[in-house]
Order: structure tokens, then sequence, then C-alpha cells
């Protein structure tokens, strides 16, 4: 669909009116870093960028395209690596951008929550809680860019699902803008409140197909004092999951985070950071970088130190870092390596899960099926294999050019994919369908659970205009 | 509406043909024990009761029921206390139990998980992950009784949810019927899935409005292996809150039970069971039962005396179980007060829920609100206080008619819902709705509030045929 002159004129002034000035982009240079995502995989330029500074202002925008039919994508840091923020090129969307609604409206320590607005940086809401002792749990790479709206509208999950959940169990109220314009407030911090259906769960994770969250009020945490960090070598994927089946008991819901390395991957990091030594003395198949935290009084480190020697049986090697900085510097190999995996070139991002228990067998076979598919890519596994969750990616050979390379994305879907169907897993754990798994996901997905939510979305939105085509076929598009 | 003979005949015959004998109870001396739930407050005669035996069986059920426009109310252990699994009387309902739908389907250790059929009792289910030392952390005093699926489908609470969050935070997957009696199934036990709407959300606490569920995919924990129990006696509500802080902080997530019980509930405990001594040397107006537990291998009871002696500004006695027996007993004075706050007739309940910061305001003025309108009453207040969450109850006077006890009821509701309101509370912390609380909760909601819930009624059960009347107004009733 393109969209006529006149409907375009209409629309941009009237928007250009609600809003005031400075609120609407529409030149291509304002435009541009609107229009790319982080991972430079989706591109698309809007219709134009409106950027509200109130759930008020964004409730006229939505409004105002409703009455024109004008679809809208509501837009965070573009992190999300699934496409769905970004505009669809030619087809005339109004991205929303939440940058400038993004105040931390309170924070009650001695209720443990906080609210923030939509576009408030995950990071900034993370130090902000800080600085009154009280933890926000979600935590991943991207923190510094993502935006809290985005964290929500994905059910951002991160390094500390172990212990905390995904953003979805962090939530307790939301305030979102409906798609016919009106607003749902909901932000009372309340522990526990079974009044009805809990609507905002089906706000969390639509990935803004059903409306736009404009705020949220979060669960906090006490603020760990103690954190403990130790990185240990073994002999294979199947011993680091005994090991975390051990973990999982022995330090109980201490444990914070369990992440698996494999040496091609300490190896990426080792590369792009040349001031990186290697971790241990010897090379290892698999590694395991394992967090404990709490606030209690207790001796967190005796916990961990006693638990390795207690599984001298599978830890080949390890060091428990003697301080902070150390535990940092521990971090920064799976840290390095997730940034430098590319080379800075295009390269195959997965995000599955299996159960816990079929981790070891989806990685061997994950890995050796991309191996003789496409033996001259790198494959690289690493994640939260304490919740399941692997991302097993596929790194082309280095000059190969764009129409390969997307090639090889195909094949190496098809490779993957087909062994997460095996285990009966997830295409996605934790980052969303979007636009880029949508064929992967409808491909899969029965009968029923497409009609329910399909179902749902024409309820709640029924003339398609919120981020239509995300997860589910656009009414306007031909399937 | 009352069932016309030849359609009432026609269910029947199809239903006992569908099921088989025993399947199908008719008879008023079969019914009875289906008709009245747990409190004596709710009773109503269905139909028929039927008793599926598989997710397929109640399949057929749901689509014959549908076709004779017949409603449906899923029935689990009848302890849910707002009247939403008895029929309403003089309407013609068909109850489904579940109770012969108990299987356990499985227990996955390695991954944490196990499945469960809706019709198996809360504490079988414990008892079996015990079994392969691990916790389904659901508890509270009707776990004897209660049935998975009403735990699923009213989202229930109890004494662990500090630490483990409401029954949502722990379901991984469903199996249900939908209104039309189609089966949706999503029972895989994976840690972390977002793929497209979280659909298990929408049915979670949805009290059989939106579907019956017929098994559940449970996360689970490890079980304890060390469990501390303190019952500490302090000078108000607001030192218990201010306790409650510190705890939250000093013994981190630990901390697995915060109750408080007030005098006045202490004293009905010894009433009720004169071999229980007064559990201090003194008497105090606030008392705190503190549970921490952990299955990692850490001093715990260390962390529980250093933290009760470094709080000797606010605690002015206490004392910590010796053993598993002792702590038995310090839980006994809750327990037997809760079971004979009533003295065996009928009470007036409440289940609220305020911020944290708010619990002791909430307390003192909704405790002097009874006591100023309702002097010859008794109030007893107890609770999940580190959720926000209190139980302020009303004993009538002794000898009161069931008139004046329904006044009463009246009475007590408008005093303590007002405070609730000005605290910006929840009426159903963790009960739910049902029939009890429809008319308070529909006075309070917000336009745009109901008309969601509405929406998504009448998207998912078109006809309204699957428990009508509860929460929201049956499209059959004049409002």
């Amino acid at each position: 669909m393109s969209l006529a002159s006149p409907k375009r004129a209409a629309l941009l002034a009237a928007l250009e009116a609600a809003l005031g000035s400075g609120a609407l982009l529409t030149s291509d240079a304002d435009l541009a870093i609107y229009s790319r995502d982080w991972s430079g995989e989706y591109s698309g330029r809007p219709l134009a960028v409106a950027r509200p500074r109130s759930a008020a202002e964004l409730c006229d925008v939505v409004a105002k395209c409703r009455g024109l039919r004008i679809p809208i994508v509501p837009q965070g840091g573009l992190t999300g690596l699934v496409g769905g923020a970004v505009a669809r090129q030619n087809e005339a969307e109004l991205v929303v951008s939440l940058e400038r609604l993004d105040a931390i409206r309170n924070i009650d320590p001695d209720n443990y929550s906080m609210v923030v607005e939509a576009g408030c940086v995950l990071e900034t809401a993370k130090r902000a809680a800080e600085a009154q002792d009280r933890l926000l749990p979600i935590t991943f790479g991207a923190q510094g860019s993502c935006r809290i709206g985005g964290n929500v509208a994905t059910n951002a999950g991160g390094v500390n699902v172990l212990r905390y959940g995904m953003t979805r169990d962090l939530v307790l109220g939301l305030e979102l803008v409906l798609p016919d314009g009106r607003l749902w407030s909901h932000l009372s911090p309340l522990r526990k409140d079974n009044r009805g259906y809990d609507l905002k769960q089906l706000f969390i994770g639509s990935e803004g197909t059903l409306g736009v969250v404009t705020a949220v009020a979060f669960k906090l945490y006490p603020l760990p004092t103690r954190v403990e960090t130790a990185l240990v070598g073994l002999s294979s994927v199947m011993d680091a999951m005994s090991l975390f089946a051990r973990a999982r008991r022995d330090c109980g819901d201490l444990l914070s985070a369990f992440e698996l390395l494999l040496q091609e991957g300490v190896d990426i990091a080792m590369r792009a950071r040349p001031d990186l030594a290697p971790p241990l003395a010897a090379r290892y198949p698999a590694y395991v970088l394992m967090e404990a935290s709490t606030s209690a009084a207790i001796d967190l480190k005796e916990m961990l130190v006693g638990f390795l020697a207690s599984s001298d049986d599978l830890v080949r090697d390890g060091v428990v870092a003697a301080s902070r900085a150390q535990a940092d510097r521990l971090w920064l190999y799976r840290e390095a390596m997730v940034e430098h995996q590319g080379r800075g070139g295009r390269y195959f991002r997965t995000d599955v899960s299996v159960r816990i228990s079929d981790l070891p067998a989806f990685v061997e076979r994950a890995m050796a099926a991309v191996r003789a598919r496409l033996p001259e890519a790198l494959p690289v596994a690493y994640g939260h294999v304490g919740d399941g969750n692997v991302h097993l990616n596929v790194i082309p050979p280095e000059g190969l050019d764009n129409a390969g390379v997307d090639a090889l994305f195909v094949a190496a879907e098809e490779a993957i994919f087909e062994i997460v169907d095996q285990l009966d897993g997830s295409i996605s754990a934790e980052h969303g369908i979007g636009r880029a798994k949508r064929k992967a996901f409808l491909s899969r997905i029965d009968a029923v659970t497409l009609d329910l939510m399909t179902t749902l979305k024409r309820s709640l939105d029924p003339a398609d205009l919120m981020s239509p085509g995300r997860i589910l076929p656009s009414s306007r598009e031909a399937i």
C-alpha cells in the first residue's frame, strides 16, 4: 500500500497541529535513525515519526491515525532483533517513537516497586532503582539502548531470568493506548490482585500489535550486596547441564546466572580483545559462567567455593572472582564474544529453547547439522542454559556476498529449526516473532492457536492498524 | 431460566451415552456434595453433574451443551470462597466435576517441571513432586481439598507467594477445552517461549468463564532442605511492616513466608485448641510468623537468629523453632485461628490487598471502621502481609439470626471496602470475583476495563455458556 498524497498531507497537518513543533519528523535526514534496527538486517522508511511527550498526546495520535486508517508502529531502542519496530518499506506506516515519554514517575522502596515511562532506557531505570537499594532485574547486553516499552512489548529475557523470571514476571501494572485511541491505565503496584481477567497479560509480549505501552509498574527486588562469580571449564555441554542440575539444588535460588560458552566462543572473545588472556590454564570444550547473588547476611563465597569443590567430578578447572573487577573481567569473555561474533558483518541469529534436560542433545545435533550443511560457516552456541535457552548463531565465511549470506540464512534456519521441532522446542525463546520469524512461526502453529490469536487481534484491533504484519499476517496482505 | 423437560432429557440422554455409566449424576442424593461450597455460603442444585475421565470426553460434553445452549460450570474442590463453582439455583447449569481427571502425567526433575491433570488434589501433586526432590510451591490451608484446575482458574495465592509468586507465575503450559468444544493443548514445559501471544495467560484466573482447564504444566523448584521458622511478638502492625522491610533485604529471597497475626487471632487459636500454650511469655498486639528456606548449603539458622538479634529495636520477644515439630506447632497458631475464627458459624470474609507500605494504615483504619459500625462483632485480621494481602474477617456476635448476619455482611463490606478504595487497593487479592464479589467489583471498575473484559468474554464465549454470571454479568440477566 502506498499512501496518496492528500491523505498523507492531512495526517501530517493534523499531527503537527496536535503535537507541536519538533514532535513530528518527516525529512529523510531526520528519519534515518528511526528507519534501521540495531542489527542492520531490517530497514524501512516510515511515513513520518511522531514523538509524543505524554500518553494523552499519544491517544490523540492514535485517534487521528485511526480516522485516516494509517498503521502505527511503536518504536523503542530498535534492539529487538526481529524487525518488529521498523516500518515496513512502502507501507506508509507511522512510527511512534516513545523516546520523549521517558520519565521515572516514582520509586516506592517500601513497596518494592517503581513506575517508569515506556521510553525510559532500561539502564537508566536500573540505575534509579539501585540508588534506592532496589534491583530491577532485567539484564542483558542491549540494556544501555533498549527502552522499557520494548522490554514489555517483547517480554524480554536476559541473563537473570533463571532467578527473577522474564519481564512479564516483573510487571505489576501497565498504562497503554488501545488501538481505538483510548487510554487504559492500571499502574497500581499491588503485589496481588485477582479482580477479573488480568488484562495486562494480553499486552505483554504482544509486540505492539494490540496497543502501545506508555508506562509500566515494575516489581523490584532487594539489591544484592554480595555477588560471587565463577568461570569453570568442562568436558562437554552434557557436563555443563549436569553441573546446572546440581547448582540449581545446592545453590538454590541464590543462583542468578548460569551461562554456557563453548571454546569457539571464548576464542572469538580473545581475538576481538587481545587484552583477554585465556581464562584457564588449559582449553576446554565447554565453559560455564556462574553467578550467585544475595542481599542476605550469608557467606556466599563459601557456598560457591564449596559447591565447586563438591563437583570436582565435573569441573575440570575454574576460577572464582576475588573482586568485582575480576568478575567483570570474567563476564567480558561472554560480552566480547556476543559483540564480535559477526566480525562486523551479517550473521544468522537464533534464539531457541528446549527442555533443560534436552539441551545437550539440541546443541550437539544442531551444531552437527549446521556443520554438515554449511561446512564453511562457523556456528557459535551460547546462552542462558539454566532456562533451556540457546543462541545458536551462524557466521558466514568471510567474503561471502549478500546473496550468498541470504541463502546461508535460509539453510541455517532450516537446519537448526528442524532439530528444535524434533525436540518440541520453541523457535523464539525471548526475542519474539516480529517480522523475522513470522513465516517460521506460522508454518508451525496449530489451527486452534492461530484461530485464538487471530480472534484476539481482531477483537482489539479490528482495523488492523497496530503493527500490522507483525506476529500474524496483516488483513491487507495476501497470504 | 428453567429448563424445559424435553431439552433436559435430550441432554441427559446424550451425555449418558457419551460418558458411560457412573459418569453422569442426576439424583438429589448424588448431587448433594456438588451443590454446596466449603464455606456453606453458596449452594445451588445443578441440572446434573458430568464427571469426564478424559479431555476428549470433556470436549464432547461441552459440544453437546453448546448444541443445546446449556451453561457449564467447572468444579474442583469447592474451596474458592467466592461461589464461582457452585451452580446458580434455578439456572439449570451443568456442573462438570474434574475429579476423575486427576492423573499426574509426568514429572521431569531435570527440567524442574511436572504435568498434572486438573482434578488432581493440590496436596497429592505436591507430595508427588517432593518424592522427586522438587517443590510445587502453591501452599495454603485448603491444599488437601482444592484441585489443580481450580488453583489455575482462580490464580490461587497462599503463604509462599512472597517467594515463589502466584499460581500464574508457576504455570508453564495448559491444556483446556474451549467454549466451542475444541481442545487447546500447550503443555510443553519450556521455561521461555515468546512465540506470539501468551494465550495461557488469558485463561489463568478467568474462573471458568473462558474455558475448562484439563491439565497444567508447572514450574518446580528445588525442595528446600533447610527450613527455619520464627514467631516474634511486636508492638504494632507498623513495627511488623518495618520488620518486613528489613527482612526482605537481610534475608533476601531466602524469606519464604511472612505472616501477620494479631493478639485476638492468637486468642482464638488458644480457645479452639486448649493444648496450645501462649506462644511467648507476654502478650503482644502483633505477631509475625517468619519462614526462611533453601536447598543451598548455607547456615540458615545463623542468618535468621542474627537477623532477629539485629532487629531488637522492633522485636520484643521471639522464638526460633528448634525442630520441624516445633515449627509445625508455631504454624498451628495461624492454622487453628483460621479454622476456628467463625466458631462453626457464618462469618464475613475479605481478601484485600494494598501497597505494602500502606498496610499498617489499612489495618488500623479498617479495624476502627468495623468496630465503630459493628461494635458487637469481632474483627479478625491476618494475612500474607509481605504481599500487602490481608484477610480482615468479621465474626458476628453469637446468637445473631440469619437475617442479622446478612445485614452484618453488607455493613462490614461497606466499611472495609471504603478503606480499600481510599488506599487504591484491591477487593480481591487472591480469591477472585466469582459471584460473591461481582457487585462490588462491577461498581468499582472503570469503563475501559469493563469494555475490554466484555470484549474478551464475547470473543471467546459468544453464547455465554461458560460459568455465566461469574465475574461479569451474564448476557441473559437483567443488570
